[in-house]
């Protein structure tokens, strides 16, 4: 069995979540960061993650949480089972330290950085009681919960294997797309603020096909070439190319593909090979 | 008299305002902090209070600040009467400082906070004079005085008695339900962005309603058993419970109250006890 | 010729974004910056630039930049041409260094300070190389190369003239109103949270005219008189005053001008002198 994976606080603490920008919920937060880690070096990813969206959440956390130093540890509050008995966690992987709830939302961080991980179920007691609220609110483990086991963690005043038993986390759908003879059959997984369409098929899916440029293939029977850039198609032209995160997108240059087409989340899109 | 609170800068600024993140309002600010205290740290709590709302603005103040460490200074801006006579203040309570308006912004906050406290008008000559620009606007305060205040005093550069005279804030109308013979009137006050509506009635409020569990009953008659977490109904189910900061709210598990019912704030609602 | 302009790091790094604050784009920018320089101190200056909107964009900074300290890095992205053979470049200006697309987003706020300015254009080889990712994405510079050249720039691994050539900053359509007669004529350029319409017609545009008050005229013949504050006309009145920047601008006090008016930025205006 592999050994735990190493987490040395660098002290700096990421925070992602549901709570918007017009409510004292982040700010609440923070100020728990700080009281238990005066010189803790706090950084917002985002906060308007769609209201209790965890796959939403995840791609966010996929995209931007490895780009840290190693040594951060990421606050990740989307928990619509506030309250319920979804396990509170602290799980490392890559030399990044994640505290968020068990409900799905580190799973495609996780992914992405690769076996092994380890994670720790967060309990009251122990070690971070000193840390905790005498009488925590039932609806705000991010204030009440995650906060302080993250500024104790980033702050090296208790260690990942002290919050609680170690925890498997629960098997999540991830996000996979399958090959069906010679297309791969993929699933619309997000709109991003420009309206291009996320999906969950990556470069590496697309071995094997061709032996000419892939196309995308909408459910209105619309084909599009797969491009590399913006640029290979006119200002307002709808256009199919791989992300900064190597997934293919459905996009329009200088407008959204979002307002243009029907297409939500959760809506199927086949790529396929074409003659050379 | 009560001696003035102490207050010791620990080089914390927070930022509340209604400035949005669109403009340039609220960089302008962090500029200004930062060439008077180029090592504070800045710490963004919400820039989407309503445009002018000052109430919004007091109960995000309410419900971040107290969290933040002794020795914070929180910058406030939601200053709907700019270039008119309401007072420029700081504001000590509880070993923290407010640099704001005098319009109703720290009204909640200070309640929350308790005696003692006292404040210091603004002045723009004395000990504050070398740190005010020649030419400020008539419409920015925040840029032009309220972020050089909090500058001067978090960096330890100024005292908070040496920015001007001492100020009686004014009164202002304070959140108060009303007790009616065996019910607790009260009013929503502040709707937050999952659209949970949150009352003035605190579980303080209801000592001696029973025997039973109190109920919550709404414009239309509906009644709502008091929960305790939206896990004791069934997604999509409207409750109430108490929310993380001891308020009566009114919610949808997994939803939104506010886009359920009609309800905007200022409406009333009744909370009452139940047979046992 | 002016000997380029001096620029010692402080440290600081400010964004300035189209990238919203829903999606990974700033955090992964935020990440990358740390990786590269641990101790930067990063400030989001505002992320909800409308998308894709240069002039918008420009005006953020325009109007945000100049107040923080001389040494600071601003690293700005609104950049419809990714992908495109527009030029990333290093522009200084006022102890200032702007890490941006060659586009236009740079033109206010490098007018606003004056002359002399340099730029350089950045370079995926040179000096900058290590610091660069091995495999770029072909549409997110923001993360995988102005993030750096700021973050090297910013932590003194390079200086500005290593990142490049010397490079000149294209052309771009300046702001600027025209006299016409007795009056000048601008345009509404820009659009705040609160509904304001800001002009690109400035106080010292109105040299000359008289001798009584300005007044502006709006397309459909309205004439506001020029205000000093909002408080000089009653609750819901429409106005003209001079904002924060020293710009025309036309309000509603305590509303919106926008909501109001049916003018969008493009909109002609006129602003003329009243008898005496």
């Amino acid at each position: 069995m592999a050994p735990p994976p190493p987490f040395t606080p660098n002290g700096i603490v990421t925070l992602t979540t549901d709570f918007g920008t017009r409510d004292a919920y982040v700010g609440a937060m923070k100020g728990v960061l700080l009281v238990i880690g005066p010189r803790l070096r706090l950084h917002d990813v985002a906060h308007d993650v769609e209201p209790q969206n965890v796959l939403h959440g995840g791609i966010v956390l996929r995209d931007a949480c490895p780009y840290f130093p190693e040594g951060t540890v990421h606050l990740a509050v989307v928990d619509p089972g506030v309250g319920t008995a979804r396990a509170p966690v602290v799980a490392l992987a890559g030399g990044h330290a994640f505290v968020a709830p068990d409900n799905g939302l580190l799973a495609p961080v996780l992914e992405r950085l690769g076996a092994p991980h380890a994670a720790h179920r967060i309990e009251r007691g122990g070690a971070l009681a000193r840390h905790l609220p005498a009488r925590p609110a039932a609806t705000f483990d991010g204030r009440d919960l995650f906060a302080p086991a993250a500024a104790a963690l980033a702050a090296g005043l208790v260690r990942p294997a002290d919050v609680g038993p170690a925890h498997a986390l629960l098997e999540h759908a991830t996000l996979a797309p399958a090959r069906q003879g010679d297309a791969v059959v993929g699933r619309v997984v997000y709109r991003d603020r420009f309206g291009n369409l996320v999906t969950d098929v990556r470069v590496a899916d697309l071995a094997g096909l061709g032996p000419g440029p892939c196309a995308v293939q909408l459910p209105d029977g619309t084909r599009l070439v797969l491009r590399r850039t913006y640029g290979e198609v006119a200002s307002g032209a709808l256009l199919a190319l791989v992300g900064s995160e190597g997934h293919v997108e459905i996009a329009v240059r200088d407008g959204s593909a979002h307002a243009r087409l029907a297409l939500e989340p959760g809506a199927a899109i086949r790529v396929v090979g074409t003659p050379a």
